[in-house]
C-alpha cells in the first residue's frame, strides 16, 4: 500500500479524496464529514467491526456455495480475516452516532476488505474490481440485517470471553471467602440495627449465591442472543439471497466462533426489534444491582480502621489520599458501584434506544404507491449491479419518471427484462 | 363482631384504639398514625396481602405437623382463607411507604388472622388468646423472611393470572392477522423511507414473534422468583424455625398455588437481595419495548384517513375530539404506550431500589459486640413468648443492662435457664 | 337528583345507560366500556379533575365576556366551583389510561359541569340543555389545549400546597438540629473510613443546604410551568377561540389559584411537547437524589444499638419486629429511600412519555390533502354546534364524498354558508 | 526529557518505575496497576484534567499570596498553563473507573504539575524538590474538594463552548426555516390522525420555542455549578486552608475562565452532595426529550420519498443503503435520536451516582473514638510535609500505637509541639 498521499474513490454520490495508507473508501470518508459528534473515543466498538468481519468471512464461504467466483470469495475470506484478527483496527474511523441502520460501518467493512483483497489480488485499490464492495462483499446481505447480526455476534463474544470469565473468577474468589470464614460468628443486621447472630461464612455464602444467580441470569437470555437476521434483507424478506443462505450463513459464523449460533426463525422481528439485546441489558441490570449491593456492604463492613464497623480489613493498595497522610480506602469497591451505576444508565440508554427503531419495516397504503416505489431498483442488483441500479434510482427520482423508462433511456436493459426481473411478488423471500 | 365504638389494644408501646369492625390490632393502628404518605390509593396492593394470607395457613399446616394445638392451627388456616378469598380486604388500611421489610404489614396481617381466628374460637377480640398474633400467627416466621415470600408469591400468582394469559391473548390476535394479511403485499419501509416489497402478513408476523418472545422472557424469569425465602428467619439463619420447616411450607404453597414454588437454596440471599425481583421486573421491561414498537407502528400504519399512511384502518370506538367533530384516535395504541412508559419507570424504581436495601444481614466486627447484643432475646421466644421477650429487650436498653440480668430480676426465668436457651452458636440455623 | 335506575344518554356513537345517581354522560360511560386497565387506584388524579374544574370556570367566565349567555354562564361557573372544592370526586370514573390526549377526562368534566349545571337550572339530565357540555363548557377550548393547562395547574398547585411546604419544614427541622448541633466534635469520614474532624452541626449544615437548594430547584422550573397553553385549540391556532381569550383564561386561572399562570408564548410548543413537566419532573429527580442521601446518612450514624456507629438515637416509633422483641428500627429513612426510588422511577417514565407524544401537529405534505381533510368541519362548530358537525364530518368520511356536499345534502347550511364559513386560512387563529 | 528508559519514583507504598518521557509520578502508575478496567477510550475525559489544571494554577497565585516561595509557585502556574493548554494530555492515562473520591486523577495531575515544574526549575523528575506535589501543588488542597471542584468547572466550561453555542445554532436555522415556512398552510395532525389546519411555519415556530426553553433550562442549572468545593478540605472544614483561600481561589478561577464562579455557601454539602450535577444532567434530559421529538417529527414529515407523508424533503448527504440503490435517509435525524438516548440513559448513572456517595462525610460516634482517629495526623502537614505525616499515620495503624507516642519514637516532633499541632477543635475550619 503507497503511503503519503491521497487516491480518488467514488461512491453515488460523486469522488472524494482517501488517504493512500487507508483501505476504506468513499462512503467512509463521507461518514466523517457527515458526522463529527463524538472523537475517537467514540468510535464504532471493536468487538463489533470483528464481529462484522467473520460476518463476511462466513458470508463469502456460502456464497461461494452458491456460485461465486472462488478466487473472489478466497480473497474476501484472507481480508475478513485480518480485519477479525484485530490486524487493520486503523482503517475505522467512523463514530457510532451515524445513521441508525448502520450503514455506513457495514460499508466500512465492505470498502476495507475489499480494497485489501483487490490488494491481494494485485489490483488498484479504489477501483472496486475485480473485488466490488456491495456486490461481491456485501452479497446477499443488506445493513438491516448485517448490523443486528454483528450485534449479537460481538454481544455473545464478550459474553463468553469477558463478562462470564469475571463473574466466575469473582464467584470463586467469593466462594473461598465464604469457606475461610465458615466458623467466625457475627451479629447480623437488619435495617442498620443489630439483630441476631450468623457466621460470616453464611454472610458470604449470599453473595457467592448471587453471583451464581448472574451468570444464570446472563445464561438465560442467550438463546435469543444466539439467533441471527443475516440472510433476511432488506426489510427481513430474503430479497436478493438464496434459499438456505440464511442457514448456513449462520452455521459458519458458528463454526468460526464456537457459539451455538442458529438463523432467526423470524426475520421480521430480528430486522424490526431489538428485544434480545434489551433483554441481555436487562440480565446486565440485574447484575448491576447484585455487585453494588455486594461492594456496599463489603465497604460498610470495612468501614474504620478505628471507628467503624470495622469487621472486614481492605487491602492496602494504594495511599488513599492527597492530604490526609496515610489513609486507606475501599477504593476496588467504589470503582464497582461506579461501573455498577453506568450499566444502569446504559440499560435504560438500549430501553429508549429499543423503542426508537419504529422506522423500520412500516409498511404503507397501498399497491399503487407500491408499485411506484424507487427501490424495487434493489431487484436489479444481481443483474446490472449496485451502482447502474442505483444511477436508475436516482435519475428516476430526479425527473419524476418510472424506473422502467429510466432504465430504458440510460441503456441498461430492455422492457422485456425490467419486466422479468422486477416482479414485486418475486421479492419476498429468497429464490 | 360489634361495631360502631373502639376497642383497646396494645403493643409492646402500650395501649390504642381500634375500631371494633376491624380485625387489625395496636401495630396496625400505629402504622397509620406514623405513615401518612399516600392515600387511599397508594395501600399495599391486595395481591401482596392475598400471597401472605396462603404463607399464612401453609405455615399453620406446617407448624401443626410440628406440633402447634390442631384447635389453634385450624382456626388460622380458616381466617387465613378468608383473607385469601378477599373477604377481608377492608382490614388491610396499610400504605405501601412504610418500614423498609414490611414488618408493619406482616403485623397486620398476623393480627387480621389472630383475631378473626379468635372470633371463630369464642373469644374476645384484641386479647390475643387463645391465638396469639406472634406467638401462633407469625411462629416460625420473621418480617425478613415472609416478606420476600409474599412478594415472590403475588409476583407468580399475577404473572399466571393475569400477564401470560394476556400476552397470550394478545399474541392469538396478532397471529389471526397476520394469517388475514398473508396476501397483501405493500412496500416496506425502513428509515420511515420507502424500501422493498413484504406482505402485511409478514410484517404482523414479526408482531407475533414479538409476542411470543415477551412470553418466553418472562418464563426464563420465573425460576428464581418460584424460590421461597421461607423458613430463614430473621437474618436468613433458621432461628427458631425446625429442621424440614423451609421445605414443607414451600411445598404446602407450591400446592395452595398450583405453581412450583421451591425452598431457596441460599436463605441469606433470599433476604437479603432482590434480584430475582428486578430480574423479572427486566424481562416485563423488555416486553415493554416489544409492546410500544407494535402500538407504534400500528398507528402509524393507521395514520389518516385522508392525508396518512392509511394502511390499517383503525375500529371507532368512541368519540376522539371535544372540539373535531367525527375524530376518531388510535386510542388503545396510546394507552398501551402509557402503560408501557410506565413499566419503562417502574423498572428503574426496582432498580433503584434492588440496590437500597444493603442494610440487610450486614454484619459486624466482634464477638465482644455480639454478646452484648440485646437480640439475643429472640431465642426466648419459644420459651417465655414475644411479648415478655420483649419487656426484656427494652427494659435491658433503658438500664444499659445486660439480657440475662434483667431477665432474672423481671423473674421470667433463672440464670441455669437463660444460659441454656440463648447460646449464640445454636442461633445459626434451625433445630 | 334521582337515584336506583339508569337514563339514556348519548354521543355521537348513540346512546348509553347511565346510572341516575351519576352527572357523567356517554362519553364517560364510553371510556370505562373501553379501558379497563387498572382499577379504582389508578383514576385520573383528583388534583388534575380540580385543575380541570378551575379551568373550565375560568373559560366560563371569559365566555361570558365574548358573548356566552350569563345564565349558562354562572350555572357553568358554580358546577364548576363544586367540583374544584371536591364535592363531586365520585363522578370522575376514568382511569389514567386512556386516549394519548386525554380527551375523555376533559369530557367527563364537560359532562358533570353540564348536567350538575342543568339540575341548577331546572333542566333534565342527559338532556344537553340548556347547558351543552362541548357547546358550552368546552367552549373555545379543546383537550389538546385544557389537558395541558390542567396537567400545568395541578403540578403548581400540588407543587406549593404539598411539596414546597413539606419541603421548608424538613429544612426548619433539620436547621434545628444543626444549630442543636453546634458543640459536638465529631470525626467525619471519606470513603466510610476515618478522616478528619468536623462538628455534628456542620454535617447536619449541609443536609440544611440541600434541602434549601431542593426548593430553589423546584422553584427554578416553574417560570414554564406557569405558562398555560389554554387558548390553542386544537393544533396550537387558537382555531374557534377571540383574540384574547388565551390572556384572559390565564389571568382568571391566576387570580383563582393566586399563582402567577400566564399564557404560553408559543401554543405549538405548548401543546406538542411536554417538556415543562419533563423538567420539573427532573427537578424532583435530584431533590429524590438529595433526600435519599440524606435519609442514608441518618440511618448509618443511627446504627445500633450496641454494635453499629450509634452516633444518633433514633425515636422508638413503633416495635420494629415481629420475631426480634424490643427491635426498633430506623423506618422513617427507609419510607424517605421508597419514596425517592418512586421519584427517580416515575422520572424515566415521565421521560419516556415526554418522547413520546410525536403525533401532535405533524403536518403533512399537500394544499390538496389539506383541502380533503374532514376536520376542516371544526369550522362549523360556532355556527351548527358540535352535534351536526359530527354528523356530516361521519356522513362524509363513510361515503367518501366532501364536507361541502355531505352537509348541504343533510340540509344544515347552505353552499353559501359553508364557503364562507370552512376557510382553512382563517382557521390559522383565534378571530 | 529523557526518553527511552524508566526512573525510580516512590510513594509512601514504595517504589515504582515511571518511563522517562511521563510526567507522572508513582501514585499514577500504581493506579494504572490496580485499575484496568476500561481502555484507553474510558480514560478521565480531557475537559476535567483541564478543570484541573486551571484550579491548580489558581490555587498557586493564592497560595503564593498567604506565602507560598514565589518561585515554586510561578514554576506551578506555568506547568499548570501548559497542561490547561492541552500540551501534555499524552501525561494523563488513568481511567475514570478508580477510587471514588478521584484522588487518583488530582494526584496524577499533581504528579505532572510538579515534575514540569521541577524540570523547569533545573530539577531531578522523580526527587519531589523543589515542587512537592502534595505540599505544594496540592498545598490548601483535598481531593474532596478538588474533585468537584474541576467537575462543575469541567461542566461549566463545556456548557458554555459547546452545549449552548450548539444549541443556539440550532435555534437559529429552525427559526429561519419557521420564517420561510410561513406562507405554507397544512392540515395538522393529533394522534396521527388528520386534523386542523396550521402554517408549517408556526409549526416550526414550536421547535423554536423548544430549543430556546432548552437553553434557558441549563441556564437555569449553571448558578448551582458556579458554586466552587474549593477550599473546602477535607471533609469541608477547611483544614489546613487560610481564611479566605476559598473565596479567592474561585475568584482567580473566574477569572481565568470568565465565568462567575464563587466560592460555594456550605462546603459541607459541596463536597458530599452532588446534586448540582444530578440537576445540569436533569436540564439535559428535558433537552434531549425535546430534540428526540424535533428529529422525529421531522423523519416523519420527510417520510416518502413516493409513499410517505412527503412533507419536508431532506438533504441527500449519502448513499442510505448498500443493497438498496439510491436510497436516502434521515440519517442525521437518526444520529440526534441516538445522542439523546444515551443522555437519557446517562442521566440514569448520574442519578444512581449521585445517591451512591453516601460515604462522604458521615460522623460517627464519640470524642472517644474522634481522639483515637489517625486521620488527626493532616493537622501535621504544614509542620513536617506529607510523607513524614504518612509514615507516622502508617506506623501507628500497624503498632496498633497512639499518633502522639509514634510521632516522638520517629523523631518527628516533640510531645509539646504534637500538643500545640493537633487540636480537633483547632481542625474544624480554615485559620
Amino acid at each position: 500500500m503507497a503511503s503519503g498521499s491521497c487516491r480518488g474513490q467514488y461512491d453515488t454520490f460523486g469522488e472524494l479524496k482517501v488517504p493512500n495508507d487507508k483501505y476504506y473508501g468513499a462512503q467512509t470518508v463521507r461518514s466523517t464529514m457527515n458526522f463529527k459528534t463524538g472523537g475517537v473515543t467514540e468510535r464504532m466498538p471493536i468487538p463489533v467491526i470483528k464481529a462484522f468481519a467473520i460476518l463476511k468471512r462466513g458470508g463469502a464461504e456460502v456464497n461461494q456455495d452458491y456460485g461465486l467466483d472462488p478466487k473472489i470469495a478466497n480473497a474476501i475470506m484472507k481480508a475478513a480475516d485480518e480485519v477479525a484478527e484485530g490486524k487493520l483496527n486503523d482503517h475505522f474511523p467512523l463514530v457510532v452516532w451515524q445513521t441508525g441502520s448502520g450503514t455506513q460501518t457495514n460499508m466500512n467493512v465492505n470498502e476495507v476488505i475489499s480494497n485489501r483483497a483487490i490488494e491481494m489480488l494485485g489490483g488498484e485499490l479504489g477501483s472496486k474490481k475485480p473485488v466490488h464492495p456491495n456486490d461481491h462483499v456485501n452479497k446477499s446481505q443488506s445493513s438491516n440485517d448485517t448490523f443486528p447480526t454483528a450485534m449479537h455476534i460481538a454481544a455473545a463474544v464478550e459474553v463468553h470471553e469477558v463478562l462470564l470469565p469475571g463473574l466466575q473468577k469473582l464467584h470463586d474468589a467469593l466462594n473461598a471467602k465464604s469457606k475461610e470464614f465458615a466458623q467466625i460468628i457475627k451479629i447480623g443486621r437488619t435495617h442498620t440495627q443489630d439483630a441476631v447472630p450468623l457466621t460470616l461464612g453464611q454472610e458470604f455464602s449470599g453473595y457467592v449465591q448471587q453471583v451464581s444467580y448472574a451468570m444464570a441470569r446472563i445464561k438465560a437470555a442467550m438463546p435469543r442472543i444466539y439467533e441471527l437476521a443475516a440472510g433476511g434483507p432488506a426489510v427481513g424478506t430474503g430479497l436478493n439471497t438464496r434459499i438456505g443462505f440464511a442457514e448456513k450463513v449462520a452455521a459458519k459464523v458458528a463454526a468460526l466462533t464456537g457459539l451455538p449460533f442458529v438463523t432467526a426463525p423470524n426475520k421480521f422481528e430480528a430486522l424490526a426489534a431489538h428485544d434480545a439485546l434489551v433483554e441481555l441489558s436487562g440480565a446486565m441490570n440485574t447484575t448491576a444491582c447484585s455487585l453494588m449491593k455486594i461492594a456496599n456492604d463489603i465497604r460498610f463492613l470495612g468501614s474504620g480502621p478505628r471507628s467503624g464497623l470495622g469487621e472486614l480489613i481492605l487491602p492496602e493498595n494504594e495511599p488513599g489520599s492527597s492530604i490526609m497522610p496515610g489513609k486507606v480506602n475501599p477504593t476496588q469497591c467504589e470503582a464497582m458501584t461506579m461501573v455498577a451505576a453506568e450499566v444502569m444508565g446504559n440499560h435504560v440508554a438500549v430501553t429508549v434506544g429499543g423503542i426508537s427503531f419504529t422506522e423500520n419495516c412500516v409498511v404503507e397504503r397501498s399497491n399503487k404507491l407500491m408499485n411506484e416505489s424507487l427501490m424495487l431498483v434493489t431487484a436489479l442488483n444481481p443483474h446490472i449491479g449496485c451502482d447502474k441500479a442505483a444511477k436508475i434510482a436516482k435519475t428516476a427520482h430526479k425527473n419524476g419518471s418510472t424506473l422502467k423508462e429510466t432504465a430504458i433511456e440510460l441503456g441498461y436493459l430492455t422492457a422485456e427484462q425490467f419486466d422479468e426481473w422486477v416482479k414485486p411478488k418475486d421479492m419476498l423471500g429468497p429464490k
